[in-house]
């Protein structure tokens, strides 16, 4: 198993990846990989990020159980960007929401949340 | 019309937007869009970016005709990341493919082409 060669890391070292939804296509979360992290989610089959916030390697759902198990990786055109397609065990977002994507902006340009409220099973 | 208030840009005043498809939710792209380009958008409708390699502002679909029109715009929890669903016309992808995500990674870390061929409209 190898890295992907050609994959474009920013000047950080990492690679954005999108998180989809594998069953009903809803986009889940968007969290960023360094290299260990894209061997880790290969390796694994478990989404496994690096946390910008805490400057941590994270493995997704390692503290709250909300796993998400790769069923497909994908890259973009310019080998700048990747697209997880996983199933998600319980909620993605760390406020307990099944997506991150909860709050629609309206044309007025205001916030509104209409994305259902959070599962009961998470924090 | 406002900006959103609360959105986080980047260091380079930047903030990225996955683009999915609104009729079947495919992802097709990932862009990113400074406050100008976040304004642009909410005003008329059409996805607009700020182009990283050309350094520029971009409407989307302004030279190929692939507009993007956007049908919901939302952010996630961390408000440092936009979701857009848009109605696509013809490919979202400079190479011509209906999605930037054509090449799947297989278990074994090599790319392969699994989404079909470019479409004949486009390039």
């Amino acid at each position: 198993m190898q890295i992907p060669e050609g994959l474009k890391y920013d000047r950080d070292g990492l690679i954005p990846a999108v998180v989809q939804d594998d069953t009903n296509g809803e986009v889940l979360m968007v969290a960023y990989m360094n290299k260990e992290a894209v061997e880790a989610t290969l390796k694994t089959g478990r989404a496994t990020f690096w946390s910008r916030s805490r400057q941590k390697f994270w493995i997704k759902g390692e503290t709250s159980g909300h796993f998400q198990f790769v069923r497909s990786l994908s890259v973009d055109c310019d080998q700048d960007c990747l697209l997880l397609r996983v199933e998600q065990v319980g909620a993605a977002c760390h406020e307990g929401y099944r997506t991150c994507f909860f709050r629609q902006i309206s044309d007025d340009g205001e916030t509104l949340a209409t994305h259902g409220t959070p599962l009961t099973d998470s924090y």
